[in-house]
């Protein structure tokens, strides 16, 4: 039983504080993929690329377990391409560049075998494409995760409050949760976000750590504090992929899985935040991430 | 044995988004000493007001366990008035007015009965005055707290750092940790801060929290999602009081207690924060108390 996930497969050029990359490989598809391969066996990626992206990298994620015969390559086309710039606190960023390239024309035709995927993580795209992804689906996955962007607010809300209401756990960051719900105190939003869909909403802060808000409940993750911080690209997305690839082991997906998930998603976000690009999630392996696993138990834990 | 703590005692003036209160108590000394009375029965507070200082709140304060008779009353001039506008995010805030009045003058000369106690918290003050305090204690504390900001490193970095080098607990924002010790990731500027002298570092970080750092070990505690977060006036002299309530209480003060003492001072901030001035706090008692730091330990518990 595989994740199945659906995100862009790309290339950035950043700029940080502390370097520059330039033409690396990114995507929320890759990120997601990759941090949830170290914790699945399997995982299906639906995405788009151009004649511009390197096989050797498709090769690399096969050898991760990642089947990729979902990412639809376009010869003649060039592959997405971002460049941003990240300001001092690497909590905001400005984009420089966004060249859709061949994502103008992702219209993504899941394959038969991915159709009854117990597990469906929909990368940050339009609505409109992460509703044609569920709609294909012939059986209605265990768990479907969401990620989405204050853009998608601003120019299709609409469709955008369709897509959530179909989905089990919706990502966002602080900013993105006050615009969806109208609310500026994270506790209310939350209650709105609930009733739209999600039974379990997910409040990313970045360095300042993540909220669960679902069943009534609350959960507070931090983030690790780390002396050395890169490239904040990717982070939420490798976290989302650390979220379902722990959930995909779990019989049940409850409160208290969704919890565990998170410092899953939380540990793998602080790798990917550690080296530009993939160059950190890609020399992971099960003792490195368990070791960053109960650290944050470590800095968590007190008595009363 | 008590808490011997001095800070302003003093009115505000504070607009939020969610409403004004006008010559409301506030103060450092005042937020410390009641959010901490209600963790230890006996608190020494010095300070300094004007005759127009309302004789009841003094007595308020008396029937709390908190000594007054260390705050110097200048019956012909008026006690300190802060005026501030919070932003949005309530994380910032604008000073409007600050006219120091009887503070001007304050030199603070401790009662004999005051210069053994075992746990002193210097409040946000000048550090020539903090560090004047200090020298006025004829047995070394086994516990002092100071908290400070940013002005002081603008205007008097030498006397604040002779006065941090001198102190086991430095409470602080993560701004202005930055700015002290010259290092952006707070990893980093915990390592540069904790070799100026102090034991611990905490870095309070508002509605995300607050990190401890100090034998070389890590703690992050969340703050807790509010539902209505009226004024954030004191919050951070709420948690001090809580964390020196409750190591008051300790044999030993080691990382543990502290990492306690921050749960308990985030739980007095919480409460500080729903109305505003004193409007919560004054309301607490031990029951209140007791669930609200529960409700810390579930929000933080998780199973790998």
């Amino acid at each position: 039983m595989s994740i199945l996930a659906v995100g862009t497969v790309a290339f950035d050029d950043i700029e940080t504080p502390f370097g520059r990359a330039e033409m690396v490989i990114g995507g929320a598809g890759t990120y997601v993929a990759w941090a949830a391969s170290f914790l699945h066996p399997s995982i299906n990626l639906v995405s788009i690329v151009g004649g511009d992206f390197p096989k050797e990298e498709l090769a690399l994620m096969n050898e991760r377990g990642i089947d990729t015969s979902g990412i639809e390559i376009v010869e003649d086309k060039k592959s997405f391409f971002w460049a941003g710039r990240y300001h001092d606190n690497m909590n905001s960023r400005d984009t420089i560049t966004t060249d859709l390239n061949v994502l103008a024309d992702f219209d993504p035709v899941l394959p038969e075998s991915y159709k009854d995927d117990p597990i469906l993580m929909l990368g940050n795209l339009t609505p409109e494409i992460q509703i044609k992804v569920m709609d294909q689906m012939t059986k209605r996955p265990k768990l479907i995760v969401l990620d989405t962007m204050n853009f998608w607010m601003d120019i299709a809300m609409d469709s955008l409050k369709e897509a959530i209401s179909r989905v089990d756990i919706l990502t966002i960051n602080d900013e993105e949760a006050r615009q969806l719900s109208g609310e500026y105190s994270l506790v209310n939003a939350a209650a709105v976000i609930n009733k739209m869909g999600p039974k379990y909403l997910i409040i990313k802060k970045g360095e300042h750590g993540a909220l669960l808000f679902g069943e009534g409940k609350l959960f507070a993750a931090p983030a690790l504090p780390l002396a050395q911080v890169k490239d904040p690209t990717g982070a939420g997305d490798s976290f989302a992929g650390g979220l379902c690839g722990y959930l995909a082991s779990c019989n049940e997906i409850n409160f208290e899985a969704v919890k565990t998930g998170i410092i899953y998603g939380s540990a793998m976000a602080s790798f990917c935040v550690e080296e530009f690009s993939l160059g950190k999630i890609k020399t992971l392996d099960k003792d490195i991430i368990q070791e960053r696993l109960n650290r944050f138990k470590s800095i968590t834990e007190f008595s009363l």
